[in-house]
């Protein structure tokens, strides 16, 4: 071990980030706010405005033009109305935008958390520090986090540098001490690069998908699920792959001693 | 005009350049290779490629993790396939990559080219130089063109500021005396943010892609549509948009006036 501790690029994880969205919180939960005011449109809306929404956060990274992620969010949200011809109002999008704010927990997180109890815990999200604050406030979780780390201070969205180094500054910890856990194959890759430490958790496995595109005409689901659901093709791959967060221990102990 | 000249935002067009894929040539038309290898996929194939091509393009520059164009069209068509646990060797992905190379001309390209002699007129796309000297040689199209502009000399693929200001110096223009002509969104909004004049060439129109989402279930087609061929909802916005190329003329006119 003291071999493995003088080559440098190992080191005890000293804490864990959360991404937030598709990770802790299920985006798919704005769907009976949008099939509500849209009926017959709530699944459609849902994964357009999903997809726009990460796209955004990238075209405003890559094109140097930082806007915060309730910005990103709402924008992304007029783009996919404008795609039905809906008229959305400033009041209604910022209404609908808020369920964002009340997304559902997947349903292991309180447990996985509670295994981890002693660690230092944060989460780590594009979601701008007002956003953050509400999502976890309304979940109920805020307190299980030491911090709540929003890349809004970087002014750069994952998977920029930027956003990592600001992790690592707010944590006072080496890349190598800090383990990501996110679903989102653009973040593990990001920040796999950057030097951290990674476990996916694999939200949607890849057989279920292939099974999806198995049957016959591919709806807008299972064309979100294959955008979004599997690993990127860009190294460095995420160093372990669990099914569930009540894996994680496992997974930190196989991170360390790798 | 002696007055506009003078607020120095206004200034007569001096050069042209072309977005390719997607504005002078269909994306859609590696189709064929892809269902030929994989039948009753090349259409899903086909949309998912691009999309993730575009994606990783994004992410890459937001990641600060260049790599060329080629490779980013290779691993977007090896993430592609994976998603339905479909096997390709190097060789198969490099011989499928290559239909990138093939791109068929949309049917206004050539009139509105011949309508514009005179004029200086460059492409300017985020493909590989080698990528765009085979594309514009199989099409016949490599002598129209005073120059072929690849992002890669700036390793930043659109919309990064870079990519642009390459396009000027490379032109030797300033950005208000170079006119993007593109059918991408995030493509004319790069621009416009960083000072060119844009014309946006609508290849789908919005009413058509509401009738396409109005009929039941959405299909990858109908997605990709929706994904890609609205205008943003980013500033700026285009300054002017035509059906086709032949309105180039007149959208000229209409910048240089405005």
């Amino acid at each position: 071990m003291v071999g493995k501790a003088m080559t440098g690029d190992r080191a005890s994880i000293e804490a864990l980030i959360f991404d937030a969205y598709g990770t802790l919180f299920d985006t798919h939960s704005v769907v009976a706010a949008l099939e509500s005011d849209f009926p017959g449109r709530g699944e459609y809306l849902t994964q357009l405005w999903r997809l726009k929404q990460l796209e955004y956060s990238w075209l405003r990274t890559a094109g140097e033009d930082y806007q915060d992620f309730a910005e990103v969010t709402r924008a992304a949200l007029r783009y996919s109305l404008a795609t039905l011809g809906l008229p959305a109002d400033g009041e209604q999008v910022k209404k609908l935008a808020a369920a964002y704010d009340r997304l559902t927990l997947y349903p292991d997180v309180l447990s996985a958390l509670d295994s981890l109890a002693g660690r230092r815990l944060a989460i780590f999200s594009n979601g701008s520090p007002d956003m953050l604050k509400a999502l976890t406030m309304n979940a109920g979780v805020i307190d299980r986090f030491e911090t709540l780390i929003s890349v809004d201070a970087a002014r750069a969205f994952k998977p920029s540098p930027k956003a990592y180094q600001l992790a690592c500054d707010r944590l006072g910890l080496r890349p190598n001490q800090v383990l990501l856990v996110s679903s989102n194959g653009f973040d593990l890759q990001g920040a796999g690069r950057f030097g951290l430490r990674t476990v996916r958790i694999e939200r949607f496995k890849g057989e279920n998908l292939r099974d999806r595109l198995g049957q016959g005409s591919i709806d807008v689901s299972a064309m979100f699920l294959a955008l979004r659901s599997q690993v990127e093709c860009m190294e460095p791959a995420p160093e372990v792959t669990i099914d569930t967060l009540l894996e994680l221990e496992r997974a930190l102990v196989q991170v360390e001693t790798s």
